[in-house]
Formats: C-alpha cells, sequence, structure tokens
C-alpha cells in the first residue's frame, strides 16, 4: 500500500465470499468509482468457480465507462492467500445454504411462529448462529495469523455474533460490522420531511442521528436535520400514515426491492416508546415478543410487511447466477449502481483520505454504558486514519430497555453456548426467544438442528 | 428513643397497616421475645377498628408468660400521629382489597394467562403497582414531613415499586424492603446438606449466600455451609427429587404453609441457567416467559406447584377475623410464634446492638454494577448503627442476564407511567409481561382497569 | 435564522467580552470569510466604548476585499439585549484587569513560586478562578433567562471551570469551550512527519489524535498520518531534539508568537510518561510538580520556555488600544487572517452545514471513564446539527493518570469552594498546587485575596 | 482440616516470615485463645532458626495456663513444605534488613526529604517496593502451586502492592491485607465519645465506621456509635485539643506504643476535609503534599509526632531477640496478650464459625467506583464462609478525591514499574513522591538504589 499525491495505491483487498452474487458486484462498483484508492482484490469462497466468476467480471470493469480506478481481482483456493498481507478484509458469506435457511426460516411455523427474514434472532437467527459462529471462529484465527493489522468489514448475518467472535478468539482484531438498515431508516425521515414540511429531498446523510441499540434492533433517540428537530415531524407523519403505512416507503436499495413494508411497525415502536426504531419492520419485528406482529401471517400483512419465503431467495439467486454467467460472458455489460453502503467511504476514512461518522458494529467499551460490556452493540462512531472510535451514544432510554437488553443477554448466552458447543445453553437461549411450551420447543429445536446437522458436525448431537 | 444499659428504651415504632390480622400479630411477637429493646407501636390503618383491636391484643401480651420487654400499642387516626416523631415504620397494607386482587389474579385467566401470586410483576402485579404506588407517594411525603430521619421497613408487594416510589418522592428517606424468600430457599439448601450429605439440621442462617437479582426474582450466585461448597450438593439434590419434587419442601412459614410446593421450578431453573432461584416457585414462575411453568393449570400441576385463588385469600382472611375477635375477647391467648422474619433483627442492629448481613431491596447504586442504577435490586448488605451498606453482588452472571434485566427495565417503566399516571406507557409495560396479541391485551388491560377503578381515580381513565 | 439555499442567514451571535481587541477581530475576519453564514453579531462589553469601537470595525468589514458574508455588528449596553433570542453565545472575557493577573502571576515569586502564564492553574488560576466563576453564573443565570437553546462557546480561562459553573447554574445549557491548544501540537507533529520522514508540510488536520485530559493540560493518547503512526515518528524527533528544543517550534498563531518555547517540556513528558502532551510548555509546566521546570526562572531557561510577565500584556494591550483606533478611524485597514480557530467551523457544523470532529471542553459523562463524572474534560466530540456528542477517549493510561486525576480533583474543589463562596475549601485545594508549608501558603492566598479584593466582594473576606 | 461439634481441627497454617519476633508471637497468643479452632502452623523463614525458635517457643504454649486449644508448630526449610495443603496463608515478612531500611528512611534526609516510617509511599516505601514485589511475586508462584484454595493473609508493607501483586501473579488467588491503622482510630473516636459525651468506654467494635481509600491513608466517611453521630462529637474533640494535641491518645499496641502521636495531624486532614483519616500521624504525614507535615525535624515536632529512626528500630530488634532466648530457654514464660489484631478473627470467619464486618486491602471491582478498578482499596467487607465480599463504600468525597487518586495512580505506577523491572517507570512515579528538581531526585535514586542492590539483583542496574 502507497500513498501518492493524496491518492492510495497497491491496497490489499481479501473479500471472504467472494463469489457472492449480488453483495460482490456492488462492492466492485463503489470501489471502481472512488478515484483515489486503487488495488487487488482477493476473492475466496468455498465455491472456487463462483470466485472465478467475479474475478473475470472483477476484471472487465477497468473498460467499462465510468470506471475512475483500476482494480484487479484474483479468486484464490485457500484463505491464507486471500489474508496474506491484506489491508482491508471484507466478509460477506452465507453459513450453509438456503435449505438450511429454509429450516431456519420455515421450520417453526408449525409451532405458529413466523418469522420474516430469520436469520439473527429468533429461532432461525440462533440455528443460523450455530453453524456460522464456528466458520468465523476459523476465519478469525486465520486473520490472526495472516494479517492481523488488517481492517475487517463484515456483512454476513447475524451481524452481532459474527463481531463478538471475531473478538473473542482474536480480541487485538479491528473488526467492525456494518449494516445498511439505518440508512434506510434515514430515507425514511427525509420522506417525513418531505411530506410534512415540504423540505426538497434532503439526502440521507443529511439526517443527523444518534443510534444506539443491535444490529437490527436498532434505534435513534435523536434525529436532526439543519436546525429542524425531526422527532416531532416523525410524530405528524406517522399520524397521517399509521393506519395505511407509508406507500412509497419502498427501499430503493436493491437487496430491499422486493420486500414490501408500509413501516406500520416501525410507526406503532414510536408511538409506544417514543424513538425511532430503526431497521426494516420485517427485522424489528422478530425482536418483539411473538404476538405483537408475528402471531400469524395474517397478523403480518394487518401490519403492512411480508413474510419473506425462502423459496423466493432462491428463485432470485438463480437469477442472479443467470446474471453472473451473462456477466462472465460478456452477454451483459457490468452496470455502475451506487449501493448506497458505506464500505468504501469506510476505507477511504481509515484510510485517512476524509473523516466520516457512521454507525458500525462493535464491542460495548462504554459507547453504551447501560448494556453489559463486551457485548456487541450499535452506535455511531469516527472514522480516520486507521482508527474506528465509537461516539459516547448513552444510556439506552428507560422505555426500550428492557426490550434491548433481553435480546442483549440472549445474544451473549447464544455467543457462549456456541463457544462452548454446549447445546443446552443454546437451547436456553432458544426458549427465550419463543413462546411455546418447553417440550415443543425442544421437539423443535432438535429438528432444526437436524435438518442442519450437515453444518454442525463439531457438535455432540 | 434512650440507651440504658446496653438496652434501647422508649423506641416509637409506627406501623402502617397496622390493622392486620397476621403481619402484625408476627411483629408483636418478635419485639416481646427482644429483651433488650422496647417503647411504642401506633397502629395506623385505614381500618381504624381493626387497629383498635390490635392495640387490644398487643397490650395484653405484656401478660403473657415469656414475654421479655414491654410494648405499649396504640391505635391513631391519622397517619400524622403514628409517623410524628416515630423512631422506625413498619408498612404492610393491603393495596385496595380482595376484590381488587381477585380481578387482578383471575380475570387474565381468560386469555389463556394464569398467575400464581399475581400480586409482584405480570398483569396482576402492573395492576397492583398501579393502585400501590399512589399510596406510596402520599405515605413517602408523610414520612417526609413527620419523621424524615427514621428507618422505613416495607413488607407490602409489589416489593420494588414501593421502595422506589418512597426514594422517588423522598431522595434522602432511609427505607428498605424485607422479604423471606430468600430464608425459605435457605431453608431448602439445608435440607439438601441433610438429605446428600447428613449433615444434621443446618440452619439457615448458617447457610451463607450471595444474593442478587430483584424482589421473588431473587437469585443465589453463591452458597456455602462451612467449608462446603453447596452449589454442587444442591445439583445432587436436584438430580434426586427433580423428577417427583421434594415433598419435605413444605415452608413452615404460617404464610406460607397453605402453598404447597414441590420446589420443581427452582430445580428447573438451576438445571438450566446454573445459579439458585431464590424465591418459592409461585413467584418464580411470573418472572419466566409465560409458557415454561404457567400455560395453564395443569401445566402448574406438572410443575408441582398451584395456583392460588383469591377466594382461598378470602377464606383465610375471615378464619383470622374470627381469630382476632377470640384474642380480643380473651378466649383465645395470644401465643408468641418465632416469624422466622429479621424485622426485629434489623432493628436492633440498625440500633447497634448487634451487626447483622441480610439481604434487603434498596437503590443500585453499583451493588449489580450490570443493571441500572436507581432500580431497586435485592443483594445483602451490612445492618449496623443507623446504616444500611450493600455489599457488592457483582455483576449479573451472563446465564440470568436477559430474564433479570427485562424484569427490571419492565418495573422501571411500570414506576415511570404510574409516576405520571400515563396509562400508555404502563399498557406498554404490561404487553411485555403477556404473550398475547396487542389488541387483546388491550381489552384485558382496560377490563382490569375498569374492575379496580375504585383505587385508580387520579389516573385520567 | 433561516435556511436558504444551503446558506444560513439571519444568525443571531452574542459576544459577550465583545469589546476585545484581539479575539473579536480574529472572530470577525473568521466569519466574514465563511460564505454561507450571515447575520449580526451583539457586542456586550462591561467597557461598552471598546465594544462601541469593534462596532464600527466589524461594520467596515463588508467593504473590505475579500469579504464574502455580510455582518452587521452592534454594541448593546445589557447582557440582555445581546443574549435575547442568540442562537450562538460567545464568551471570551478578561475577568478583572491586567493588574488583578499582576498579583495572581507575581506575587507567589517571593515564596519561589514561579508561573508561565498563570490563568488556569496553580496559585494565579485559583484567584482567578474565584473572580471569574462568580462572573459566569451570572452569565449562565442571564442565558437560561434569555436564550436557554442558544450553543454557548467559552474562550475565557480557566476554561475548565468557567464550562463547570455554566453547567452547574443551567444543567440543560449546550455549552462547550473550545482551546487552540492542541491544534499548536498537532502542528508539531506536523513538522515531525515533515523533519524525520520528509513528508512535505501535512495540514493539522490531517493529524488524527484521541485527546483526553484536561484543558492545558491535555493529552495524545494516539497520533495518526494516513498509514503512519506518528508516535514512533515523535519519539524519533525527541532523540534529535531533546538537547536544544525544536527551534521552528515557534507557533504561528498571532496570539502566541511572542511567546518562544523550545518543547523540551512536551518532549520531556512524553519520555517520561509514552504520551503526547498536547499543549503550549507554559502551560504544562504549572500543572506539574512545582520543581520539576518551574523550580526558578533559571530552572525555566534550562527548558526553553519563558515565564510570560504581565507587564508584557499590559505592553501588548497598549498597542491593541491604538491599533483599535486606527481600526476605527480608518486610518488603518482590517485585514483577514485566518485565526486557525475551530469556532466559525463549529458554528457551521451545529448549523448542519458540515461534521466536524475537533476537541472541546464539556461535562465528563463517560468519555473518560476513570475521571469523575460531571468534570469537565477535553476530548474530542462529533459536531453536527444542534448537536456535540463526545467520542469515546476511553481510561487516561495509567503512566499519566495520577498526574491528571489530581488536577481534576483539585479543580473540582475549587469549583465547590467558590460555588459555596468557602475560603477555606478554595485555601484546601489551593495549598494541593504549592510546595511550601501552610502558613506561608496561607499568607500568600490572604495576600493574593487582598490584592484583588475589588473583583472579591461576594466573599467574607 | 475437618469440623467436630462446632470446632474445627486440623487446621493447617503457613507462615511465611514465621521467624519473626514480635508478630508470630502475637498470632501465637490470638490462636491460643480461640478455643474452637485448633491445627498445625508451619513456620517458614529465611531464618530458619529464627522459625526454630520460635516452633520450640510456639509448642511450650499448650502448657501455659489459659491456652485454650491446641496448635503445633514446626519450623521448615522450604516455602513449599510450608504451604503445600494449608488452609490459610499469613505473610509478614521483612523484605531486606533494617540496613536497607536505613538507607530508605534516612537517605533522603540530604535533600530536605524527612520520612517518619518510610516502608509504603514516598521514597523510602518506593525503594522498598522495589524489593518486595519480586519476593511476592516468588510467593504468589508458589500459592499458585501449592495451596491455591487457600486464604492468605497479609501483614508486610507495603501493603498495598503486596497484594496488588499476589493478585498480578495468581489472579484467582484469595488474598487480602490487614492492617489494625483503623482500629486505633475508631478507639481514637472511642475516647472522644467518652471525653466529650461522657460515655463510658465504647469498645473500638463498636464504633462503626465505613472505610475508604488505600492503606495507610485510609479514611472514614461516616462513623456513628449507637444512635449517636461521631463526626460532630470527633469535631468537638478536635476543637479541644487541636492546639496541643490529644495526650491520652497513646496507643496501647505494643508495636506503636514508643511512637507518640498527639494526633494532630488526623485532627487538622479533619478540619481541612470533613472527613476522619484513619491511621497513624506518621502514616498519614508521608501521603499529603511533603511541605505539610514533613517540611522539617521541628516541623514534625510542631505537629507533635515523630520521626521514628531507624537505628531505634535496630535496638528493639536486638531487645526481642533477647526475649526469644528467654522464651526458647524457658527463663521466661511466654503470656497471653490479646494483640487487638482481627487475623484470628478473620480465620474464624473464614470459616464459617462468625461472620465478622472489618476492613480488608483487596483489588476494586467497584467499592470505590471513582477509584481504578484493579488498584488495592482498602474498605469494609463481609467475611464468612470461605468468603470475603466488600461492601459497597461508595464514590471518595470530593474533598479527599485528588490527595488519594494520586496516590493510587502513583502505587499502581511502581507495580508496572517494578514488575517490568523497568528503573525509568519506578523514577517517575519516585519523582512525584518527592518536591525536590528532577535531577536531585535523580541522583538521590540512584544512591538509595545503589545502598539497597544486594536485594535489586533481577534489575538492570
Amino acid at each position: 500500500m502507497k500513498y501518492v499525491n493524496n491518492k492510495v495505491e497497491d491496497i490489499k483487498i481479501a473479500y471472504i465470499g467472494g463469489g457472492s452474487q449480488g453483495w460482490a458486484w456492488g462492492l466492485m462498483s463503489d470501489l471502481s468509482t472512488a478515484d483515489d484508492i486503487s488495488g487487488d482484490v482477493y476473492l475466496y469462497d468455498i465455491n472456487y468457480d463462483a470466485a472465478k466468476a467475479n474475478e473475470i467480471i472483477g476484471n472487465k470493469i477497468k473498460d467499462v465507462e465510468g470506471c475512475k480506478s483500476v482494480w484487479n481481482y484474483k479468486a484464490v483456493e485457500t484463505i491464507g492467500e486471500a489474508l496474506d498481507g491484506a489491508n482491508f478484509v471484507i466478509i460477506s458469506i452465507l453459513p450453509g445454504t438456503f435449505d438450511e435457511m429454509d429450516s431456519d426460516v420455515h421450520a417453526p411455523e408449525k409451532y405458529g411462529i413466523y418469522q420474516s427474514v430469520g436469520d439473527t434472532y429468533g429461532p432461525g437467527g440462533t440455528i443460523r448462529a450455530m453453524r456460522t459462529i464456528p466458520m468465523y471462529e476459523v476465519i478469525g484465527e486465520a486473520i490472526k495469523e495472516y494479517c492481523p493489522k488488517a481492517w475487517i468489514i463484515n456483512y454476513t448475518n447475524p451481524m452481532t455474533l459474527c463481531i463478538k467472535t471475531l473478538y473473542r478468539v482474536f480480541p487485538e482484531i479491528k473488526a467492525f460490522g456494518c449494516c445498511h438498515e439505518v440508512f434506510g431508516t434515514q430515507k425514511l425521515l427525509a420522506q417525513a420531511l418531505e411530506d410534512i414540511l415540504g423540505i426538497e429531498k434532503p439526502s440521507r446523510e443529511e439526517i443527523k442521528v444518534n443510534v444506539t441499540g443491535v444490529n437490527h434492533f436498532t434505534w435513534l433517540t435523536e434525529a436532526k436535520y439543519k436546525d429542524i428537530d425531526v422527532m416531532p415531524v416523525y410524530a405528524q407523519f406517522i399520524e397521517k400514515y399509521y393506519e395505511n403505512g407509508f406507500n412509497d416507503g419502498r427501499d430503493d436499495n436493491w437487496l430491499n426491492s422486493f420486500f414490501y413494508t408500509g413501516h406500520k411497525i416501525k410507526f406503532d415502536l414510536f408511538k409506544r416508546f417514543g424513538f425511532i426504531a430503526a431497521a426494516g419492520d420485517r427485522h424489528l419485528a422478530e425482536f418483539c415478543p411473538p404476538k405483537w406482529y408475528l402471531a400469524s401471517p395474517e397478523c403480518a400483512t394487518s401490519w403492512l410487511f411480508a413474510l419473506t419465503p425462502v423459496s423466493f431467495r432462491k428463485e432470485k439467486l438463480a437469477g442472479r447466477i443467470e446474471k453472473s454467467q451473462r456477466l462472465v460472458s460478456g452477454e451483459e455489460k457490468f452496470e455502475f449502481q451506487e449501493t448506497g453502503e458505506d464500505g468504501v467511504k469506510q476505507i477511504r476514512a481509515l484510510l485517512g483520505l476524509e473523516d466520516l461518522v457512521t454507525n458500525v458494529n462493535i464491542p460495548n467499551v462504554g459507547q453504551i454504558p447501560n448494556l453489559p460490556y463486551g457485548a456487541v452493540v450499535e452506535t455511531n462512531a469516527v472514522f480516520s486514519d486507521d482508527s474506528v472510535v465509537p461516539v459516547l451514544a448513552g444510556n439506552l432510554p428507560e422505555s426500550i430497555y428492557p426490550l434491548i437488553s433481553k435480546v442483549v443477554g440472549v445474544q451473549e448466552m447464544i455467543d457462549k453456548g456456541v463457544a462452548e458447543r454446549n447445546l443446552d445453553v443454546i437451547f436456553n437461549a432458544f426458549i427465550q426467544q419463543v413462546d411455546i411450551p418447553i417440550d415443543q420447543a425442544r421437539t423443535l429445536f432438535d429438528e432444526m438442528v437436524e435438518n442442519t446437522k450437515e453444518y454442525l458436525k463439531d457438535y455432540s448431537i
């Protein structure tokens, strides 16, 4: 890595999960449009062919019009080759396949447990954590060996537990987790400003927020736009749209565009607790008591949000694989498309090219004093030269403390249970996330473990 | 109050709720058998006649054989007369009547919500708090006016919120809450020592414990007897009795003797979380997710504990009223009976007659660092001359943190909601304690409020 | 105040101490060169004529070439007129006159106590605090009355105690203290990078630092420039210049240009404690044990820094008064000169025009967890729309903890002593800052109080 | 170790420093008069002959009238024999000889630095720590190997750093430090109660105190006797005796009886800071700024306390050696004499024979929240079965915070410096404890190190 005239060249990025169709292309797009950084991206994936396809796709980008910087892509067969000497490591993997996710999400339905996403919390999130955390233990150890000074950016869910695991196996790691859910909420607040006050298209970056809580159950305790306190504006906006939802609330991010929500849960949580829940309704619902928003599919519908079936993800994946083939063959041209993610901005800030204040997931060292220290929380942080320093988000307000402290505590238990490969500890965390009798929960838990046992080989099952 | 030859004379005790049949007699018994303290007990009760009856009963005790100290009892018509210049204030009231309690406990049953006690947490505890907290605001203000230097000992439930209220209205108050549930658990541990190790009748005081958590959801993170670590002994005891319960687990305390429990919930919680839940199973069940132990009456039976119907309390009351009449008329003689409560020991310790380490409910100033400061928690404390200092119980262990932190947070919300007489805040705490849909919860909440509106006059309902 | 096309117009700034020659002109210069803000500056000063002169000077600036925004200046006779409805309040006053400062600085010399500045800590800082804090009590009360929502920027020393006072009298105040000392240190680090690594003129803003401690005894625990850790570079720089000082270490800031330092104290503190002391040596010396760097004038010389006599300040003042007259008369033209202060940048950030991360003095709410909460500390903070949020600077490192914790504790005592107008409490803080016998200290203290009694009328002396 | 009828037999105590003349005899006396514990005491000392002498003396005690329990004494040649399987370990050693102490105490005098004790803080305490900490590293490692479950009671100075070292090398150790200085202050308070209020001979245990701070610079923030607040009584007592000292303030403890003090420093600190300094004046003086009480021998005299010359200690030692010979030969009979130490009470409490609340030195885990966690502090703690739990002493009051926080910080630096055998870190702690120029301090430090180099062999000097 070297600095030349306010540009940084020869950056080495390792991309774990580099065969991804979707995230990888987004990153390629963002990298290529950043004109002051360039270098090599090493793609590692358990599906080497997918990584190879992305190598081809990535290397064609230099020739696409609008490309502002040159990045070379290289698929590698071992994680060591990818990590060795890397300056940055991006991790975005699918732990297991959509078949496992199918079990995570749908197996509980026979007990009346519905999940809109199923990748973070609840029964699905728990079982997913059981297979993800051991993978992250391996990744963490490899980082310690091959690139202990690198910055690690994680996108995989369950976010909180991925980051927790990295710090557990290598406490000196420089890792953080990124998530765009807060950005989506900032956009909604921008729409509220437009709708209620007639302000023309504020950008999401102009909405300044104090972020607190945990990933996907993140909250804003303050929101400001110029000299305007956004909280009462949002309250008015909610009065207007509570009943039927906010229809233009469609998230433009390509990742979410198929997942309609009328933001009614977000509105309801604001009315109840006085603060802004800052994630998609499909995520928020899963952290609340099960009968609130997920009592049944009809209940979900009445709250104006969809349960995302895994079959749909499978279909989407098929489409993306086809697109990958077209991009590789040249049949389809790569198009730059801003993802709205902060990843490349964060890299630039860490390189000292421009300060950035944004939200991240890192262990609590006091940024939220009334949550357990060491638990991974989401707050704003200042990114600058080789440094991420959390801002003091402050104590969780009283009204959201019980909801969030429980979630944090349950996730800490899952981490401990998986770290020890202790199924009982995990199960005792599991039963705090469902509202069915313990014996039924045991049957369900055992079934979900059985369904995904391919990925749970180092547990004594 | 004066000290004469290592005795303290002319102590003034104010007893709020002094017409009680039961608690009052227990206190009279304990006071009369303490040979180094004497003085006056002023009895105040909204039922003056009941207080008057206790005056008569109390004043006869001097003549009972075995009486070691002279206490004069006096029923008064105003709280001010009782409190004025008091050295100690004991509060033990029934907020409302058993008719209100009937609604608290049984109204939720139509939604499949069962409560074994219904006076601390859950829907019953919440509605009870709505009528109790305003009463404690009045009591706290009166203490501030009439006896700001007095020590206040509370026995009323919901304990946590009663103490919270006293400190809210008068931050300099010297108040604490007493509860015998930990003692009952110490006795169970003594039985385990006898059963497993053949140790003969250890006393409960000999079992040294580290107490943490909140009232009625209190936990022991350490338990020792001489050089024996009681934890593995208890684990063995549980192995032996888990299936069928421990039948001699009958609590001798007259308050509980009709309420059978096989301690199976206590055993189950130990197996799950590794620490000793230290309250009666009927209490513990109400703090856990509803489907664990209270899914149905049959579920409760299978866990070897009883739901206590309020009708039963009414019957018991009738019996106690008859007994009161017999005691007043002299038909029945007062008999000394050690209550096993620590109240009189605490008074003696606060007077400097003997140090005492026991568990109390007071605001958290750091004794449990990972719970919110200011919330009322239960830990050990050192009682000595005019002083109660909590010991450092330490952070809640990871495995019980999510269960307890949520409970603490919900109780803080109830306090805030009642302090503001804000039904919405209270309702939003209410729905975190039940697992039914929000609209059903609203109907239930409104009904329970309506049922008890006689005592909720200063809310805008 | 209104927003028009990304500009903010009609801002009202109140300037307390607005008759100043120097600071006021710097602010005028910075304001006029910020092209996206404009409005009115109300000048209040106990010397009305001086404020009036600045009104004239300020209003001429619109016509100076290079002026990018229009500000109207208005001298007012009461603080209320200045504050009423203000959006921002700038406070920069001289508490008392240079005659009082003469006593503060030089009276202790007869006891072998030498002070290089004498306005923050030590005997001079203490006596100065005695007259400043009561003034800030008045200012704080006036802000509460006239502009409770305004942002308050303080430049007066003793900084820590001025800010502490404002929060004490009006806890909801939005006040912070600004100081350029850290900037000077960043410049020195930039010079080290140039000198040791040959990097060409890094700007001070490019040196990213973690700031901790208290004003004028501020420390950097991290310093980075792009991918370079500045700490070992600075260590090398110190090896090179320790003996004879760094001669180009002259601070360019016009405020300091007469006050030569070779940075040898800063170098010495780094060698001893491993972290970067981030204030001018003249300030740093006063916080260390008296015999280290201020044992005698010769000692100071040997450490390559000057003691600033107050006579010199008086001379300088005379020159500035003359300059003021020339500016008023038009004999001399106003020239724009960047002050290097962050004040205007902070205003722009608070208006939402651009985020800023910089160091400020505000009460400790956890940004330095091992210093007392509520004490005013200096760390970085994020400035954005109507918001200043401290970053989590972390615990003070072990090696500088004893030096700093003592200073913080002594300043807290001074605040308490002055708040209570209790000379004994102040004296007991005083004797912790000198190393002479208590009886001599009493004589000195009494003399210094007597010398400045004109400004100490509300003490019972 | 076994329990028989409420007695504990076969206890093994290891006594490190078991050849001591004085402490060892006191312990023997206390053990023999405790009728419910018995067993073996293994005496280990680098002076084996001295241990052997104590073996003989100890084994004769069984036959002395008044002996209530049988203890067998055995001198051993290795620390392993002493520790192996021990239930309790008592450590009371002289690190080096009085020749080293002579340098510690008197070498600084040529720079005008006077020390009244010289074993805890200041130049003497620092150099003593340099030779003591390495010894405690060895002891801590041996305990980890031979008796990791034993309770360790330390009496050696510097107390704070001895305990810190034990926890540093073996974090799971169960160690605490005991000191009688607080007891002496309780006795003084008892005398104040007698003198001012005419209360007859209150015992020191009846004075209930809240203890805070660090060893030998310990403070009482509350003191109560029955229903009497002792603080105003003490204030009155001070008014009466401030000028000429309290003459009957002679400490009866044989260890101190030759060291007269009029308690004037204790009185002065109370008048200045409002809390009770709870150690002998000779200790207190050393923690305050040097010019306060130790500016010169005359200064000390004026404050009514003596500087203890090491020559005097040597003389005393000679006398004790003679006494030892007489005891061994039988020429003199052993006499029981209550030491007033809590050691045996603590052992009995840890065995579960009786609860005890007393002051101890252990690492801060929150008992004093505004001091650094991990530093060793002195507060009350509850002793019961195999358990020492600190009470929550609370934040240090503002008025004593700067004095104590600095001391704690300096001691932490010494620990770090010695742990790393880094003379520079130690020196930088050294210069914070003297008020002489740095170059003189260096000369002194080097001389003191040279003088004691026999015991500093593992430093690179």
